[in-house]
């Protein structure tokens, strides 16, 4: 029986792949990944020159992205569908299919919807840097050290409560920034710590930029992440 | 000026080292790493068979570890030096020197000790797969995903406050385990999330074990790690 096996592309930098992800690509007969109907998409991206050129690709275009919110019921209607489509097609490859995932498939990424509609026993994960971990590297200063308390939250959740939670650690790492942004940083400055603040958009990529979030005007993209420092909390 | 490169060597399994850092270590003519004076040292084991033979090695033998207990004045006070010492050391090698950290360099890693001491120019971060994504991608399930909050916190806290903290997250990773076992056990329980829990010892290497925390007995190593999984919170 052939396997899915999952793995991990690290934060960007394709040098930052592991070892075992970058032999699994070398060897790779069928490369499975998601994208936007239309898009090149980011995981094919971080992998061009890395797949062998007779290894079949099979993009997983999502039926829909952001033109149905993501709390709306017709979103998961159109998702559950296009999943389990893929799992059984998943399952059912004449080789190891080899699927490509952005930072680490197990932190918040869309390979669950997959894993957990495939036989245990037929699928592996192979861990990778989480973006996180790219992006506070590049801020050139630890994330955590001591007894500091990290706290990793959605910019999607309510402003009171991004407040409540930005107040209540040591350091902070938000996620899923994009429009969001004007609601993180209200919070942020709510909870006096928007001056210790920084936005990293496309950490380990050549396109990375790395700026105090206070004085950042305009848009910025989804992927990018928010990051405060902790100090070092002692025991 | 020679270079001082920290490389993350991730969870364990030296598969999962990224590319750059496995090729730095390949090309190594000094390798540095922490270790307790007359032991091998964790991060010296997980690169057995990687180093040049001709390499020097440069083992930074810690003066204390246990036998002072960390909020004693008298632990920083001996480590200081141990820590201003070496950082002069390694700034003045004569070739660039390879820094072994375990996990990943900026989180909770010692590295951060010397880095505050060295100039920033001469000094590199190679990210690593953190310990902790070892662990959740060995129990099989996602730590999070749809809009769940992660909380990591060091099981060295008082228990009221591990239990407030545990209280009030999706997704929880517990580091810092060993002797402080019991009180995060009991945290956990008071919580309502002991039996969510999992431990996991040794993830991704050979001896990896991972079992639900609550029929635990016994010790456990310090560098185990506790894991509540997020269950998808929707916006």
């Amino acid at each position: 029986m052939a396997r899915v096996i999952c793995i991990g592309l690290g934060p960007g930098d394709p040098d930052l792949m592991s070892v075992r992800a970058h032999r699994l690509l070398a060897g790779a007969r069928i490369v499975a990944y998601f994208r936007k109907a239309g898009r090149p998409g980011q995981a094919r991206r971080m992998v061009e020159g890395l797949i062998p050129e007779d290894a079949e690709e099979w993009p997983m275009e999502y039926p829909v992205t952001t033109e149905i919110p993501l709390g709306d019921p017709a979103y998961n209607a159109a998702l559950a569908p296009f999943y389990a489509d893929w799992a059984a097609r998943l399952a059912a490859a004449p080789h190891d299919v080899i699927v490509l995932c952005e930072g680490d498939p197990f932190f918040y990424g869309s390979f669950m919807h997959l894993h957990s509609r495939l036989p245990r026993d037929q699928v592996e994960v192979v861990p990778g840097i989480p973006g996180m971990a790219g992006c506070w590297t590049a801020t050139g200063q630890p994330i955590t050290w001591g007894d500091d308390v990290l706290t990793v939250l959605p910019a999607t959740l309510p402003q009171a409560e991004l407040a409540r939670r930005i107040r209540d650690t040591d350091a902070l790492v938000a996620m899923k920034i994009g429009r969001n942004l004007p609601r993180l940083r209200a919070a942020l400055a709510e909870a006096g710590r928007l001056q210790d603040a920084w936005l990293v958009e496309h950490g380990t990529m050549p396109a990375e930029r790395v700026r105090p979030l206070a004085g950042v005007e305009g848009p910025v993209p989804y992927f990018s992440i928010v990051l405060v420092h902790g100090r070092g909390r002692r025991p």
